[in-house]
């Protein structure tokens, strides 16, 4: 009988594992019976963007967390693929930080090129998992929810790939039921045009707050107030924005802070972070984490160490984020195909111990980012992915970190250099403060950059 | 060995069958083992008012479609639990058209009275049910959200009480992903404040399009177009609203309906109606249905014909309410307690389909009255539910039809009489068109009616 392996999710992740199998195959291997599964009705997780919000079309929790205008806020570089590289892709060089189509074209490029479509059942969710020790297998319930019904499948192996930011963490404020603006969490927002001539309220400071802050900024919102619990993100933010402390409550369309101050809004949008949740796993298969670098109880960030039938990607929080899945999944490739044996269950956990004491010395982003780099470094190392000179992806993302400081408004005008093939990317024809379509035929147009007047050098940062 | 009943829902359905085997425990029956299971961290259902939209706190889809302002749309004369009544709650005549802070203070009374309560374990959601042929019940996995932890017990019957006006019907409209404004559907729809001077574009034809609409003319919108698919609404309305066909498609902020105009629009929302979705009931046990009056495979609008054991409550589309599901419940629990008998599954079957012949007559909106008027009866005539004088009670719906139509503004000053205490209801102290305050305390105020000028008179309509 041949292995059967069920994937959960059909986004970069879930797409890494089948382009991880194809890649076998394609050089001669035999590869498992494989079955993807998505709850939408296309690929690409959380690129795949969606006008809906709440719950989508067949009442099902919406996955995408993108919004109109978004323009990836790291350098793709440092999330190139090493066996589909930009240039292969793109016939030509593109900008550091492209718009979401664009990004979203590219991670398709790949797997349309290998046929892995064929594995992928798409609208339909995972409703419910069991182990079922006889057989050694796991009973997965699932919904083909365009025809609104269940069945049941065997599989050895089960791979969740169903990402960890699609459910909203919102906490409650004192009066906000009475809010009477627009109040809504970051997952949620679609674009910041109903943002224009608004005062805004954020709360939150990480990617979210940040990015959604100057798309605001960007769009006309007539001001945008970031609220933070512990630190500001302290940038130079332009006239119109600011951050001040925790927000305490509201009284009306009012908001109060921890410093005493008060400002009225018209809209809020909680900034404030996603929950790791798995509504199909029963307890005893559930990772429960909050997110973090390197989440307990899942053996090399992976194998799911009560059970290593059980694959989790993509889990951790991510400076990398493509080619860490890529790593994850032909490392996970490799054990299924039994190339990779797994050491016993108290050596796995002495690794994870292992680990999560590096994890918990990291002090900075710096830190943060080497720590990831070590990680996705001997994954890599154990397969036959295309290696990367994971040294010059940290000093990219390094330099990423102190060039968003420097303006934030602007660092996505910077340029860096492909690690994989030297190229180096080539200047966006319009300033992104001043690019207001993000569509992949603008972004692709050859129009000659506009000239409005530019307040900094442009200086192209060559990272290397 | 005690038979255990499990119940999926707290809101007025749920309640119901507490309530009614709390009455049976009351007249000295024993009653079986019961535990009612709630995802919301309270009871009341779609009367809970949430400030949450999308998900909640955990990641659940948010039960609540209710919104700050939501007045009744129907005359409490037509809810009145038979078994208690408005006088004994409140003490004194109220209006016929309060608002939702009122009712849900009615709903808990009853429950409150008789310690139901501690049959609910609160943040609990049915994740997954399967029936076990051989031990004949309901293996129904749980999950306590506070907790993220998951388990199992066994119920001899399953009540699911989930309702049905929780999970969004939105269609797609072409050009819908790139229209800027806010989109929403009507159960996100918490308030018309965000639509002060606003152009606002509502789809659909039913109660959500009528209220909403109502509500933002009230709070302020600069304009309110509904669009309906087969047929208008056909209101009177007011300056600043209007009805126009189906929306066709949108051109960034412009919607093109089919008769060939068009018109540029803040905020579209949906109120497109919702489906039927039991998430955690397999194929075989799960009701497919659209909303109507009957659906199929129910006997007695109940029972689940394939397996009796596991019952719907409230899953008809809804003139009577409240006491609907009270005599619902009460049957339920009388077949369960084995006092009623049912017969065979073709007996059953064939007096559904006598039933769904009926339903199929239907023409107009007193024929559908007329129609659960009778099935309210059946029902309430098997079990010791107390005696309403139905007759009356459709007199009261025809009536509302009739007001509603006359005066869409201005129906919720009108004012009906009990068919249960005969107590007239009370002029509430402001018209409900100046009133922009629904909570309980001014509700309940002796303030002297503000005499603005009338341009109509309210009749008090004493439908007896």
């Amino acid at each position: 009988m041949k292995l059967r392996v069920g994937i959960i999710g059909a986004g970069p992740s879930g797409l890494a594992q089948l382009r991880a199998f194809k890649s076998a195959e394609m050089k001669g291997e035999a590869i498992p019976e494989i079955v993807c599964f998505e709850k939408q009705a296309d690929w690409g997780g959380l690129w795949n963007y969606t006008w809906r919000t709440g719950v989508g079309k067949y009442g099902e929790p919406i996955h995408g967390s993108m919004y109109r205008y978004l323009w990836s806020n790291g350098p793709k570089e440092c999330l190139e693929f090493a066996d589909y590289t930009f240039d292969e892709h793109f016939g030509k060089p593109i900008s550091s930080y492209p718009p979401r189509p664009v990004l979203f074209d590219y991670i398709q490029g790949r797997v349309n090129k290998c046929n892995v479509r064929d594995y992928i059942r798409f609208n339909t969710t995972a409703r419910w998992v069991e182990y079922k020790e006889d057989t050694k297998q796991f009973s997965v319930v699932l919904e083909d929810l365009a025809n609104n019904k269940t069945y049941t499948e065997e599989f050895d192996y089960l791979i969740v790939a169903s990402g960890h930011f699609s459910t909203p963490n919102m906490p409650y404020f004192e009066g906000i039921e009475e809010f009477p603006g627009l109040v809504m969490h970051a997952h949620d927002f679609r674009g910041a045009d109903i943002f224009r001539d608004k005062d805004v309220l954020l709360i939150g400071s990480s990617y979210s707050a940040e990015d959604i802050g100057v798309q605001s900024y960007k769009h006309g919102a007539r001001s945008v107030t970031l609220s933070y619990r512990s630190n500001p993100i302290g940038m130079d933010w332009p006239e119109g924005m600011k951050e001040v402390p925790l927000l305490t409550h509201f009284e009306g369309e009012v908001a109060h802070f921890s410093d005493g101050t008060q400002e009225r809004f018209d809209a809020v949008v909680m900034c404030t972070g996603y929950q790791h949740k798995f509504p199909y796993l029963p307890d005893e298969l559930r990772l429960k984490t909050k997110n973090c670098l390197y989440p307990d109880k899942i053996y090399k960030g992976v194998f799911f160490n009560e059970l290593p039938q059980l694959i989790y990607l993509g889990m951790q929080d991510q400076y990398y984020t493509f080619n860490m899945f890529d790593v994850q999944a032909w490392y996970a490739r490799d054990v299924i195909q039994g190339k990779i044996q797994l050491p016993g269950k108290e050596e796995r956990q002495k690794d994870i111990n292992l680990w999560l004491n590096k994890a918990a010395a990291n002090c900075s982003h710096d830190d943060e980012i080497d720590f990831q780099t070590e990680y996705v470094r001997e994954l890599m190392n154990m397969t036959d992915y295309p290696t990367i000179d994971l040294d010059k992806v940290a000093v990219l993302f390094k330099q990423w970190l102190q060039d968003k400081e420097e303006d934030i408004l602007r660092y996505r005008d910077k340029t860096y250099t492909s690690v994989m093939t030297g190229t180096p990317a080539a200047q966006h024809h319009t300033r992104w403060l001043d690019e207001m379509d993000d569509s992949f035929e603008r972004y692709m147009q050859e129009t000659p950059v506009p000239e409005p007047e530019r307040e900094l050098e442009l200086d192209q940062v060559q990272a290397q």
